[in-house]
């Protein structure tokens, strides 16, 4: 019997398109130490340098600021029971002759995992060990992790690229179980001739965005995003950061159902790349903007697990 | 002629540097609409261009980047009964092959006002009257408010300026009742061969961030600042913000016993210029570094005072 | 022309539905000082001594006790932004050789307004007056309130008494729209052969809690309850509380759509009686026990609105 | 040789006293299943029943209530770094006519574990065991545990008795470092002419409340209260639950510097006692009240490890 070899790949690939898909964390021993060393905390954050900032101060020629943040507020979308919430403790009339009001306002919420959104190696294990094989036992305390918290991060400033697969893919958004894949990505750099370097912050863009806000369900219920071989071949571009315009950078939930979210494994816990979700990137893509300074500021709060953000691209 | 010691201890009385330091509230006609117009709500934040964007990106030659802001922890001092709390939700280990475990934390506290800390117009009142004569009764609510609220700020990229008042007075720390004058912000400035120019983040240098981690209970208790009129010189000068390594800003409590915080009202209220409060500035000054890229990015929390933040100077 | 007059009555109670129901808010020179005298706290609280605590001890005779309470969790139905939430903060291993380790909580929410709930004075305002026209103004902190806070209450014994407007009207639950008036009470009453004395803890059983937990929205939606007339016809009987099994004691929305909840003012404000909402009656109802012991010890929260409460009936 | 019976006495006490004080957790298989049968989860909750209450009851001859707790405030002491915090959500005025104003609060605290206290058998562990050897794993969740919750347990209501040790030793309060052993409370039980039963709330007064409120550092530091004997004692006596008004029932920290708390497992843990905390007993010593009924009404809140409570002693 002959067959074809168009059809013997069908066959193959038909035959188990789980198995093409699934994925296992690696053992510790095949993951540990990092590329950054024994010990090392601040992972992709490495990267961050003067060469990075000069690169990016480069890129800023007409001084334009873009906004990358959502608002936050009560009505944005929320993963699961997270929340965010605002109690105004109206006016203190100080004494005085000048009467001075003063109002401030208490807030509660899971700060490190809401709105636009910085993830810090603390967020995710693979069982109990988490990025260059901190144990969970060793640094969790009641209130906040001993190590790998957010406050190592600060201030990153490098070159952003924005990866329009949206545009490529002629869909946006795309469609919720769109899983990027490699070729996504190289198409749409092929496309907007851009090449990624070292370090850069790299923002795919899904056009997901455009529920937030105005149907929440849908924003969170399922949503394209990077796949497992994408989440690879991007850790070997060695970026400083992944974001993207989406709840969870990767597709959700993962083509095999057996897996759950295994690209947050792959990048923070395997690889050390932090994570930005829920990106705004409208604007830039409209403006056909690919190409720019990237500047983030996480919080720096004590032993936390990300920060909530409002990042910015300047060109 | 002769004075009774009577008679002339009331002439010096009446003379006085305390009646020369009293102020009073200006009459909402006096100080509305402010100098951008009627409705507006952002201040000193109109500064904001391209203009200054270009203006600070010039000034990044090496690609330093300073952190000018305290870590987050409930260990640093609070002001009044604010508190900045981390309760850890710890592990949820997610259904899938892949074994992966979520952490993420709850935080609660007064985030707009903790910290190195931004603060927006809706902070602060003269009576029921805010910045550009909103009236609280009609922005308020019990979960933010409507109008003057920090989302509307966004990120700030202009010249940050030191003034190291305690190096030119050779006191560092200054002494908690050093009452920073324009005279010593201009000896400063001369020293440091600088010109203050619209639009700048001018960041004023006590030294009093000694005593942050270090004596909490003294940082909060009486501190260094500015007082009336060198905050009514620097309003002339027309900056995007005004900080310092202090509590409030301002000299604190204000010499003027019948005064609460006036320096508060003068910047906030009547001349809409953003506050920006407990920074970190030993290494610029150690360094002589007066001069620099600096870059803010409040959160855009919905309705809110203020934001906790962690700012930058990129040289 | 003749016309029965039934249909005459019919006409007229036609004619002018809302009318009939319409209600104003007395002037504060009608309402104050209340019953208890100037400057008091209390209101029918001041019933509960040594009289109600021996009448209601005289009814325990088999020792039985039923819960009238809901369990407090976050799947509980919530009045608007209302919440409650619990936050572990697992094991704390206590260094020593016996291995303690101690669990704790944070807990979150509106502890005074959630689950099963009562009511203190502090909680509803016509205009700026409270209760025994106390001044807004005059006792509202950032942090509760310097007067009528629900720590002035206390542990209440007394005699409760259920009056089924449910079984009377043989509608369990009553109809979301159903107003109970004055007769549907008196024809209870009869029914179960009770009569009201003064300090009695008086709860009205509608049926309405067979959705709540299961059919949460419907629960909180639109529900039957007293109306204007039965409440005052009820602030006459003088009792030391009026609880239902239904989220506000009265049929909400009020039938006249100008008006918000105003038996909430009539009981609270103006007559300085107690409410206890949420609870749970179907046991008694079943068994057909009308009068019994019934204790409720409230949160001692100093300057709080109200406490959830876990009641219960002896007999 | 001869030696005396006191010099015997003595040499056997002082040559091994940490020995005589020191105590091991008993094996899982010493301990489980509990009286109370596998998979029990009331503990000495089950002693609650018709003939508790109607015994309770009995005792009620006057009609006179007492509070048993302090009042819940941000001023009361604190245990480490629990708080109880109030943020009043001042006045949502409503739509409508009746001008009706509402107020509400925000509550944040361990409310399981502030002011007079209530302890469930999940607050406390041997190792990863609890009370029937429920394993921590198994039960505990990110928000609350799904065994031995403070939701099982209910109004109970039972005999009284206060022992009143401080009153028997003459020092009122007792010192901070006085272990109530077994002879102290049959001391002060003998003198008052009381014999504790089966299934009675044992109160045990050392004086220490005086404290409260007063000198909250000393309140809280180190206190008097029961050790490992007396402790074993009154589990022997089986009662409903044991309190005190001091911190810890027990004596803090344990004259053996190697144990943590270890009456706090002896009788959550190993017997399946409930314990309260901080009770305000001056009232009922002040009358020689030492026999009453016994209310208290934990909040029924799902999975918690504790309820701030408001008890009562009714006579």
């Amino acid at each position: 019997m002959r067959l074809s070899l168009s059809i013997l790949v069908f066959i193959l690939a038909a035959s188990n398109p789980v198995e093409a898909q699934s994925w296992q964390p690696p053992a510790d021993t095949d993951r540990c130490p990092s590329q950054w060393g024994a010990g090392d905390q601040r992972g992709s954050g490495n990267h961050m340098s003067a060469r990075t900032v000069l690169r990016a101060t480069g890129l800023i020629r007409t001084g334009t600021v873009v906004e990358l943040s959502h608002v936050l507020s009560d009505t944005m979308p929320f993963f699961g029971t997270r929340k965010f919430e605002i109690t105004t403790k109206r006016t203190f009339m100080n004494p005085g002759t000048n009467r001075r009001g003063s109002n401030e306002e208490m807030i509660h919420g899971e700060m490190g995992q809401i709105g636009t959104q910085f993830d810090a190696f603390s967020h995710q294990t693979i069982g109990d060990s988490l990025y260059n094989c901190f144990r969970l036992d060793d640094i969790a305390t009641r209130s906040g992790f001993t190590k790998l918290g957010v406050e190592n991060v600060g201030t990153l400033m490098t070159r952003g690229v924005i990866i329009d697969v949206a545009a490529v893919r002629n869909a946006s958004p795309l469609a919720a179980n769109h899983e990027i894949t490699p070729a996504d990505l190289q198409a749409a750099l092929r496309e907007q001739n851009i090449t990624l370097e070292k370090g850069d912050a790299i923002l795919i863009r899904t056009g997901w965005s455009r529920y937030w806000g105005t149907d929440n369900t849908r924003y969170g219920n399922a949503s394209p995003g990077i796949g497992v071989a994408a989440a690879q071949w991007l850790a070997r571009q060695d970026p400083m950061l992944i974001g993207a315009d989406n709840p969870s950078v990767e597709i959700s939930p993962n083509p095999d159902p057996k897996l759950s979210l295994p690209v947050h494994q792959i990048l923070l816990a395997v690889n050390g790349i932090h994570l930005l979700e829920n990106l705004k990137l409208e604007e830039l893509a409209a403006k056909k903007v690919y190409e720019f300074a990237f500047v983030i500021q996480p919080l720096r709060m004590k032993g936390a697990t990300g920060s909530t953000v409002a990042p910015v691209a300047i060109y």
